[in-house]
């Protein structure tokens, strides 16, 4: 029976597996044309797996990007813009660089293995980049963090006492951990395998949990930048319960943010999507010597 | 080979699976004392998967029971108590009844099917339960909806313009969606085998998302609702940047919250912890019959 087909050990169920380089291999070997036939559909359900994967995909694109210019959009027109002179406009960072780091592009950073593009080839140049993009993240959160404490500090404002607050820098404190204890387990080539083993669905839970904890933070900074700015008192702006267009685009923003991690977790928990020297059922059969860079 | 051995299909990974009934089949059979050594580590760590479910299992019943205990305390004692007469103290059941109902019930519901001691089992009495718990935790959430709309009908306070509106709401309609179509799809006889396949992955990954978004709409309500009650301008107290008892309070049940949604999530996630007949690589050797109470 060749790799691959119905009854192979790495791939229990017809539907499960679908990476590329497997796509042909039902029509080469001893087979009959009968058992060719047979194999017909599944080339076929790998084929719309494949398809249904990379619409999600694109739509997780469309998602992060729909994000990120609705609230660059939203500081730039209505918050006045950007600056770093601790006023009311370098708070303005705050939003766009959380937003971006620790939701869009780590979110983009996590689905990466999920790609069948990357499955055939060597897995270090792309734990690098899943590495490079998690690092481009964690640098526009913790900058992101720096706008809002240093413009606190200079306003008089005290830090870290409201719970989206909590929330966020619990989400921010975790990611870094996170990198750093991913680039020691899985980079570093010192690390031994029994590690590695361990620490994998540790990270791949930390890193689902991470990304649904910063959306919690979003929400709830999105929901109270709103009520704080949105009064209905000064310069006839109408409250935030009268919805004017701003209240719409702060909620749009929420409603996006929402939609992008339903389907990144969506991408990460499909058992059909993952790289399949990833899956349980395979590592099981999995010669040790292609666990090395695990 | 004997069911649940090391080679069986039901269970590729030694690791993978520990259901109850298995964990003393290694030493019967035809098997070699030699052959019953080597299974001594599978029994053990079968045993130890088990102790350890169970340790997270009681973690997430504790901080259940900490997120009720503490929303009913933070609404008795500093908000007023219970009361049903479109005042403040009617708008005190939403945040009791929503986090009780759509955090606390609904996640015990959730990992039900987890817990080791129903597997063994018929699944039938399992998904009643399932289903009864799930409908009181929609009833909770439905009746947590009523306190608020009804308090700000009666105190013309507009109704769903907030983000955490928009996300509680839609929380709870998903909520709505998911128990009636997982009654008709999995409770109701004449719902076909084909069909329940299709709708099981769904209607796990669509549990989980409703999961974080109560989460997320419960984080933005506290933060929201002790900006609204810590103003620092009436009745001598302190506003809420200066982080008095009660807003200590209120980002305490946040933090509980989210620990309770990590534990739940974390049960769900850990494919050695889900029951067996549910698990993509066993679903792929189940007997047809066997499938029938999916």
């Amino acid at each position: 029976m060749q790799q691959g087909g119905p009854s192979s050990p790495s791939c229990p169920s017809n539907s499960d597996c679908f990476p590329l380089s497997r796509l042909n291999t039902a029509k080469c070997g001893s087979e009959t044309s009968a058992e060719q036939e047979k194999h017909e559909p599944t080339d076929l359900s790998r084929m719309r797996s494949i398809m249904i994967f990379y619409m999600c995909y694109l739509l997780c694109l469309g998602l992060g990007l729909a994000c990120v210019v609705c609230v660059c959009v939203w500081n730039s027109q209505w918050r006045g813009g950007f600056a770093w002179d601790s006023k009311a406009r370098q708070f303005n960072w705050h939003p766009v660089l959380m937003v971006t780091g620790l939701v869009v592009v780590y979110g983009i950073g996590a689905v990466l293995y999920r790609i069948p593009l990357t499955w055939g080839q060597n897995k270090l140049p792309w734990k690098l980049l899943h590495a490079a993009l998690m690092l481009i993240a964690l640098v526009l959160s913790i900058v992101g963090l720096c706008a809002v404490f240093d413009f606190h500090n200079a306003n008089n404002i005290p830090n870290l006492y409201s719970l989206h607050s909590w929330i966020g820098i619990a989400a921010t404190a975790l990611f870094a951990i996170q990198w750093v204890v991913g680039v020691a387990g899985f980079l570093l080539p010192c690390s031994p395998i029994s590690l590695r083993k361990l620490l994998k669905p540790v990270h791949v839970w930390m890193g689902g949990s991470i990304l649904w904890l910063s959306i919690a933070a979003c929400i709830s900074g999105i929901n109270e930048k709103l009520f704080f700015v949105l009064k209905g008192t000064a310069n006839g702006t109408q409250p935030y319960s009268k919805l004017p267009p701003e209240a719409l685009l702060g909620n749009s923003l929420g409603v996006l943010i929402v939609a992008f991690g339903l389907v990144v977790l969506k991408i990460l928990s499909n058992h059909n999507w993952q790289r399949p020297d990833s899956r349980p059922e395979d590592l099981a059969y999995t010669p040790l010597l292609q666990e090395e860079n695990e």
